[in-house]
């Protein structure tokens, strides 16, 4: 007696029951089996770019007429209601597998070809009338298929991060303008230095945040080669000619992307250093990043025990014990982001070293990482700025009084009274706890106008201008 | 007019209208608007061991009498429900946040307050009757009850991984005995060497893996250490001396773990080490993992262009383009997951390292990491087990081959004829293309007798048999 | 014509001249002409291990007979002039070597060969009498020398580095007594928490520390099984049995070390988990001083605009341009080191995963930069407690200033007022400017004296005591 | 009494004696004694690159007047010794040290001093006529001083990194040219695919690591903004315009490299993402290198239980014990300079995260690791192209063998026969020992014709090809 709530299907390994109404397939229920790893399914948009990956190539195929139309228009159709959204459920293999895609790749062929089936009125299973390998895999294989996914997904990805990114780098010019009249004291070694702008310091993070957004908008053109046509090895083999030009074109034309032929197939399918540059450069942008948010929340520190001279808004109570406390969570949150950005990048590096002759198998651990760090990136960026820069506030008051107290001024007397002797009276005030400026005065070796000229801080900030000024005094 | 399916909760920041249903309150409502980053929940281990925390200090407080019973009874209720399962999609804030794991243990005292305030019937929101801070956190602060969350769902999970990985290496240890007798050649520098059993090859994966056993498990002890009673920086303030003995006894009694409080609670709330002291045992295990993981699929290379020493169960069709192929795929899974492990390994390490002052922030990313890279290792152990290893075969054949026509055996004359005669007969075995048997036998420079024992390839492979032989042979 | 200058040695791949007085030989030449990688030489403990291991080689290969004693005495005599520090400038291979350290293996078998040569009255090179690989390198592997020899150093530089970390952590143990009543803010997120005592957080620093120690300890018993007689593959093959047994015993015996065979020869030749384990705890511990030196270095901020809780000794003039300015120097250093150490870790595991079947190639790299660890932190930590920790002071009035004007110490009173009344009283405080302790008097909240117990600072950093004493005011 | 053989120094901190005829001063002093860490000096080529600093800001400082003709004339002088490669034995600090490189600038900024008064007939130490802060150090910061000198040296050393490498991929390339006509199996998974050609697997070696080149070539461009002119935090206190502008046509000129001043010298003064964008880009040709010599290494497997399609000249004997083994170990060195790469790239990003504010002080130990890696990847380079790639040759007929025997070549019939029939071929081939070839014809499923022009290997090999046919033929 059937069971009509199950259906049989076979492979050279065997047999195995799958749900009746199931539109994955015999290779996806072995991929359950074999990968229960994670539980973190595969990303969204690496079923949308491979779904578009499977439209282009069963168009470029019924072109060659080696796909019978009545075929390739229910697998073309299958393939844009995926990309619409639907069967979504269908996707059930895990993101972390061996094989080398394998079984995404397949899972998509699967449900391609059931989905079909049903627009043919066959029933599923039935792939005599449209096959997941010969049909919708056709002049494909995952080794080509898997890396051209991989790349349009991460650069869609990419750009989305990019267009965030770009936000929150004005934000951060902004509030370069908006603090850039604020004297604070300049800090090296965590030590007094010299006096600086605040201004100037979000300057500095908007300057290097920019580059990282050159050095990503730069790696994402890495992904841009795609090699659609390599099939198993790069060679080609099974993939006419005609097709290898016509899926490129096709798929370019189709996602609106630049997309275009790897001059060698081979390199293009056994090579995985563009996810590297990429992953490389969203490194260095989280140590940067990284980097800011330590100094912000350095200058949030306190209110009373700390530097206090940034006022982060608040966003939550920062205690379940400490009442009144403000923590700046928002920034904490992007170390985080940071540290799994960098981790991720030492999981995609492993996983790229471990690529052998004609392939590089790890690859499903590298692109959900990549795709991992991008989104978490992107995501991070949005609510950092929205919830922190945005709103962010310096505390003049308090900038002010630290370099009125300081004695780091000192440094733009060195031109006038020497490194020694200003070190001397470095001492002394520390000595006597008078301010450096009334030792200065009290010794009679400035005037006062000169005092006022040369320990100006807004002057000491401006490039060149104190030692202009000090060409025009001689 | 007040609409019905909602209600409005304040805290000191102002107001949030939230689902009059849900359970949890304004903190989670702030924590989904700040970390929406991941999309990753916390992991299910840690809801459970934060609700054994918050059982156990409702407990410690009614006992002293700091928390009315009425109030009391209620929480341990609410905190029972959720260990068994319940009210598990009112856990709602992101797994990487910022603000130290405030968040989730608000997520919970709300939860478990609104909960509370139901069996007490209250609406939920009046925090009169059953205060998040006041009642459910009380004695606590986040920076204790979440790191004793951590360890507790941190050992919990390393406990299955060490069940399931002492059967993986029961596992090998079998094949290392199916396999005692397989003589093949063992490979230094991928070159031919000098004869081993496969068995040996095996009872060395299993006795390293067996090391790593015990070091997960000792790392793991560093875990039972907890910090409860600590509250906001370890001083314990606002913790009465009962409380904190109470609470860890009843914490201990309640999950059966052998919990003890840390002998220093200022150390226990700010460092980090028995994370990564944690993983770095998964991380050397990791390695060990690939390594092993390397070698199988050279010895399972081919069948016809590779070494062909080793026959790996087909799990499923290898490629969706190569007809009959089949694939490594369980190593391959387990090499991606040791991967994931090593670079889980650094985030942690740079969570850890950005630690400051009474307490790391940065604990939400690292538990992250620490919780899912036992899960996924305990994961991969399982199939691998399960999918590869049980159903090993080797090569018997091939294994044999190799050592009848390899050069290696010759170091076996090197006692008899010294390094340099033996290096000449190997050039010579290659020119001629005779074997090594064959020339020294010509040239009459051993017996058939001597030649038949030295070149014995099973005594080769034992410890000092061949030494022996040698000994009594002078 | 011969060049006395010269001579020349030949191998099975052919011919080369060397420097008559040389005595390296052939090998070593090849290694340098091969290895112009790193410029950085041998380790000077792995040259000392390795005459240790080629003594006791010779010693065990004498006493059964299968070293002629006229030639053994001769090598062990070399041997010995070797661990006395003559002939150092003879090993000149460099320390990034290709072949798994067989090129250090023959740069001292030729060195010992040629000079026991010497000794016996024979011209360097004349390796009839004595030959680097029949009667120095006897019995032996570079598989079973060289990593005996990394282990012997490695323990031998960790029992140094254990000797200097213990005095450390005495010393932050004394300044944990020094500063036992200097009470300051705690701090949490960089947010004011609430107080503390700098005894106790310098308790806390010398708490895991402590526990680096005994990590450091515990890993470094993993070194001491060494793989003395596993020859080529860990088979033993031309290793007789006895030699095996004393080889081990005689090296036990030499070195004083609690060294003993490996239960399993196969395993202990290709694995080298032992230097990931002791990597790991080097690497942690390094995490955990980092974190140590960050905390020291932002206590030490300021002097004027910084935290200025800590006065670090000066050690050298801060600055070429700023007078006066006195930086940690000291923390910095060992902020530098604990991230060569990870770094250095990231590399060792990387060369331990690339091991393949009986031997793992990647040794010297792995070598070099354990060895590299052990010794950077140990020098860093003599210096840094020597010209910090020792002479470190407290600013007691900064951190007694930080407690008295803080919000954080309204914390003690939510026991009192509950978490949200708390709240409100920390938002009239900042706004009127006025103290906690005023406006809880001034609206009769609590009685002087009430507030002056429960707002005691000390109180409040000793666990337990301010719960304790609420209890009894009940 | 005076000691003639010492002089006494002095600085705000007090005294030091030191040897008279030292061309260093007390800050070098007190250096060594702060650092004696690693025992690897300061990179020479960053010695040469301070140098460099020093003459171009002693020139633009007498341009300007600010420093008297006489003495920055015996500056200059000193300087261009010190570029000459004289004196370098005074350059005694560690490279490993606290304080951001202010011992290292003092280190020049004294020996530069005392060679100068040298010059001018005054002893050492007498730095009244010259000194080492007022005049060698005019104008100039450690922190912009040392900046700039690391990135003139890692640019230089990146050049010569450069050309080593392009010599090397032209050596691939032109292996790939001698192999093109070398048809040998594909492996994918370590499985046997579908046919290639050795040629073209070289030539995806040449074309990742062109890509190499082109992003290291791209990161060295991020090195030539220099900061001349920041002084301490970037703002240019005590620097004057015309310096500024002068310095850097100056240093532009004399090294004939193109540098410029950076757009915003605050940025450039405190962020380090020049360093990271260079090891990242160091770090994935790492990545790439490795994979490359593991494949090597692979095929060089054997010869008689390995692949074996790849002749590895010999460079060394293999083994101490293993008569006539050569390894490969250029590709072994190769693996290990690609691990401490990727190692010390950790630690790169590690110091450049721990900058704070204006600077950050872990620049040494960042600067180090990134000349380190440029170095040890040039010197393997250099070695790995001459002794392995140059020599390099294929085993021609073993790689025919393995395509001949191979099932792997049954994909092409894939498009005439369908992936299931295919598949059932395959399992027939297995069971019954017939090639395939035979099985096919002698089912009669395509004439003889068809399969020799199916079945021809280098066919398979040439995108599109074997296709062509295909539809020539329907």
């Amino acid at each position: 007696m059937v069971d009509v709530n199950y259906r049989t299907e076979k492979d050279f390994l065997g047999e195995k029951k799958l749900p009746a109404q199931a539109y994955y397939g015999i290779n996806t229920v072995r991929a359950i089996e074999n990968f229960p790893i994670s539980g973190v399914p595969i990303h969204p948009e690496l079923i949308t770019a491979l779904a578009d990956v499977k439209k282009a190539a069963a168009l470029a195929n019924m072109q060659l007429g080696l796909l019978p139309k009545s075929i390739g228009q229910v697998i073309v159709q299958a393939a844009e209601e995926v990309l619409n959204g639907q069967f979504r459920s269908e996707f059930i293999v895990d993101s972390i597998q061996g094989g080398a895609g394998t079984s995404i790749n397949m899972n998509m062929n699967e449900v391609l070809a059931n989905r079909a089936l049903e627009h043919l009125g066959k029933v599923k299973g039935d792939y005599f009338y449209c096959n997941p390998n010969n049909h919708v895999n056709m002049s494909q294989s995952t080794n080509d298929a898997i890396p051209t996914a991989i790349r349009i997904a991460s650069y869609r990805l990419a750009q989305e991060l990019l267009s965030v990114f770009r936000q929150l780098v004005d934000g951060i010019k902004e509030k370069a303008k908006q603090f850039d009249s604020v004297i604070k004291m300049g800090r090296t070694h965590l030590q007094d230095a010299v006096p600086i702008r605040l201004g100037q310091e979000f300057g500095a993070y908007a300057r290097v945040l920019s580059r990282d957004i050159a050095r990503i908008e730069r790696a994402a053109q890495g992904l841009l080669a795609i090699n659609m046509g390599a099939t198993a090895v790069g060679t080609g083999l099974n993939a006419p000619v005609e097709y290898m030009e016509s899926v490129v074109a096709l798929l370019k034309e189709q996602t609106g992307m630049p997309l275009a032929q790897a001059d060698d197939l081979v390199d293009a399918t056994q090579n995985t250093d563009a996810y590297m540059e990429l992953s490389a450069a969203l490194k260095v942008c989280a140590v940067n990043i990284s980097k800011m948010c330590n100094d912000i929340r350095m200058m949030a520190s306190g209110p009373k025990a700390g530097f206090n001279e940034l006022l982060v808004p608040a966003r939550q109570p920062g205690s379940s014990i400490m009442p009144g406390k403000v923590n700046p969570v928002m920034a904490e949150v992007m170390n985080q982001i940071a540290f799994q950005v960098m981790g991720n990048d030492h999981t995609i590096c492993l996983a790229c070293e471990a690529g052998q002759f004609e392939l590089n198998v790890m690859v499903p651990v590298a692109a959900n990482n990549l795709m991992h760090s991008i989104k978490i990136l992107k995501n991070g960026m949005e609510v950092f700025h929205r919830n922190l820069i945005a709103d962010l506030e310096a505390n003049v008051e308090r900038c002010k009084h630290y370099v009125d107290t300081s004695y780091g001024i000192i440094t733009a007397l060195n031109p006038h009274l020497g490194y020694d002797v200003a070190s001397r009276l470095v001492k002394e005030a520390q000595k006597t706890g008078q301010s450096v400026k009334e030792i200065i005065l009290e010794k009679g070796m400035l005037t006062e106008e000169q005092v006022a000229l040369i320990l100006d801080p807004y002057h000491m900030t401006s490039p060149g201008i104190a030692g202009e000024e000090f060409l025009l005094n001689q």
